[in-house]
């Protein structure tokens, strides 16, 4: 209280020297606000959404985010605004001081001079409540509303960030971005489900092609890629890809993104597995430093009481083993698996996930798979085709 | 050939005093061959494909590209290399050093030491052939080869850097990227033609859905990346949109890429335009900058005769009007339209031509429509929905 007191003194100091020009104010994103070294009375206007109140005697505390950060910014107002106006989920706009905070739990905070509710929240239809933890399960039935929610919220940013990383890093590296089509007649997989294409209009008469043959939505850019690498030594594609599988896992979605890369002139597999050690490492970190809050977050719902293993990932050398080296590996586990290892059989996501583990919770690429197990666009062995068990 | 012959010259002296480790040759892309000022004889290594072959008395000529730029790299070679190996389309691995042409065409050219031949071009089969030039309409039946001509080349390149550029400006301006839906059940538009989703095995009995709901190929993400900017007040969206009209025209594709982006707390027209305008002319400089002797190849399809007309709308500010004046303008224009101009008819492609020709070549913004001709998704005036005929 004494703290909220001696704010509120400040703030009406402020009122009386306050900006010149309402005009001058500068328009700041929160997170660009939260990372003013040294606040010092700097007339600035935030704009966002409101995403707590709390209300003392002579003073009103708002939290605003606008979406740049997760961290919100405070807004100290005197009591005389309508706390009512100013409800959880409103948009508001904020003009005011940015001062250095007293508290310890932020650097800044606005001492607001101005309030201007934007759209008003009701609070009582939106679904999204104050101070309630949501389930995510819960939040599924509001696919319009949940962005508003911190996690979110997290997700989106990471994946903004990821998508900017990605992006970023084959272009420092000399890449030729390719667009590869979305809609295409070959199956680049050769299995699973494909999803089919064809006009609105036409659906009930299918043996009118729009496009001549049949056109599916793409499963892979692989085949596309591989032309362009023809002419581009070196290519990537990072575009939507589509299974029409039945599947209600964490591991199939029927739309999302893929990265995809072909670098033409290479001579061993270690120079590529070196570039997709290096994406994912440049990538991860770039995210890491960018919104290491959100990637926090992330991990709390994705792999709890996990939040160092992307560092431990980041500090590691990648390690490579051969097919058969996995299987021995297997074999000499103590762990009971569902399928029992055995050469000459594809692995299961147990003994991938065992493999991992095994290396102490680094990537690991697993080369030199037997012929048999190999999909037909992938490359022989040069100890020749018929590679089989070395023991 | 006196220029050949001293080069030749100097080709033998390198060999002699060539780098004691081959290993130690850094592996270059044609670009940055390029690029080297002052070269002194490094060893190199470039690799890519034989673009030409020039065959003198006792030196062979080379071009190399590798697709990082429109231009090639000259390679200079002994004529005991064989010439029928080093065929127009071959791949190639080349090493040597790295020294200052004597012509003034090129900055830097390559003295070979070594030239491994990696993939043989058979001339006869292939289709594109050495010195000829062979219109689109020709390559348009080789999708797979024909990204090895000039031309196309060109094209993927300039589309790769304005990819980059657009994701870097809305990046560096504080825009949260947003991967909006490829699958929805909603018709943004609310008019045109949508495909249709099932998955193949289901196109014979349309009655059941896979989504449960009947579900296509977005046509715009606007109405996913309004809802996204409830929470962040800066978002965008580039990915693949689609309809399937029959037109074969220049301005209509059944996939085609698009850029989107939602501001909240916008206060006028003005504000959004401004970063139409910064984002236009930003993506333009960049890849400018990075390719402009692709972006001058391109422009001699697209537009004859019009190469300095990129530089000329960098140079210039963007124009605003009225839909009010513009129609006055068309009414005034000396030029007979198909469509005649008039007052509450939507503007038609020879319209906006003249208009843009009007304004010395700079592009236009036409704001104020009358509310009949608006979309249901656009914002009323403020002067009243019923905004009619000023004149």
């Amino acid at each position: 209280m004494l703290g909220a007191r001696r704010l509120l003194g400040a703030l009406r100091l402020c009122s009386s020297v306050s900006c010149p020009r309402p005009r001058a104010s500068a328009k700041l994103r929160v997170r660009d606000a939260l990372g003013v070294q040294d606040a010092s009375g700097e007339c600035v206007t935030v704009q966002g959404w409101i995403r707590s109140v709390r209300s003392q005697k002579e003073v009103l505390f708002l939290h605003v985010n606008d979406g740049s950060s997760l961290e919100s910014l405070q807004v100290v107002a005197d009591s005389n605004f309508d706390s009512r106006e100013l409800a959880f989920g409103s948009s508001v706009q904020v003009q005011g001081q940015l001062v250095k905070s007293l508290s310890k739990r932020q650097n800044v905070e606005l001492k607001a001079e101005k309030i201007e509710v934007i759209g008003n929240c009701e609070a009582k239809a939106f679904p999204i409540k104050y101070k309630e933890r949501h389930p995510l399960e819960y939040l599924r039935q509001y696919p319009h509303l949940r962005c508003r929610t911190n996690t979110l919220g997290s997700i989106l940013r990471v994946r903004s960030e990821a998508t900017a990383a990605i992006h970023s890093y084959f272009k420092d590296n000399g890449f030729v971005h390719i667009h590869t089509p979305v809609i295409t007649s070959n199956d680049c997989e050769g299995a699973g489900e494909l999803f089919q294409v064809e006009p609105s209009s036409k659906m009930k008469v299918p043996e009118e092609n729009f496009f001549n043959v049949p056109a599916f939505l793409t499963v892979s850019g692989q085949l596309h890629l591989e032309v362009m690498s023809g002419a581009f030594t070196q290519v990537f594609t990072f575009g939507p890809t589509f299974r029409a599988e039945n599947s209600q896992s964490r591991r199939h979605l029927a739309e999302f993104y893929m990265v995809e890369a072909e670098i033409s002139f290479v001579e061993s597999l270690q120079d590529l597995m070196q570039v997709m050690e290096e994406l994912f490492k440049a990538a991860t970190e770039m995210v890491l430093s960018n919104c290491p809050e959100d990637v926090e977050l992330c991990h709390k719902f994705i792999a709890p009481g996990q939040k160092d293993r992307l560092e431990h990932m980041l500090k590691n050398n990648f390690l490579i083993m051969s097919y058969t080296e996995a299987v021995e590996i297997l074999k000499q586990a103590s762990q009971n698996f569902t399928f029992t290892p055995k050469w000459g059989v594809d692995l299961q996501t147990e003994h991938e996930k065992y493999l991992v583990k095994h290396c102490g919770n680094i990537p690991v690429f697993v080369i030199n798979y037997p012929l048999a197990l190999k999909p037909f666009y992938m490359r022989d062995n040069e100890d020749g085709p018929q590679h089989t068990e070395v023991a």
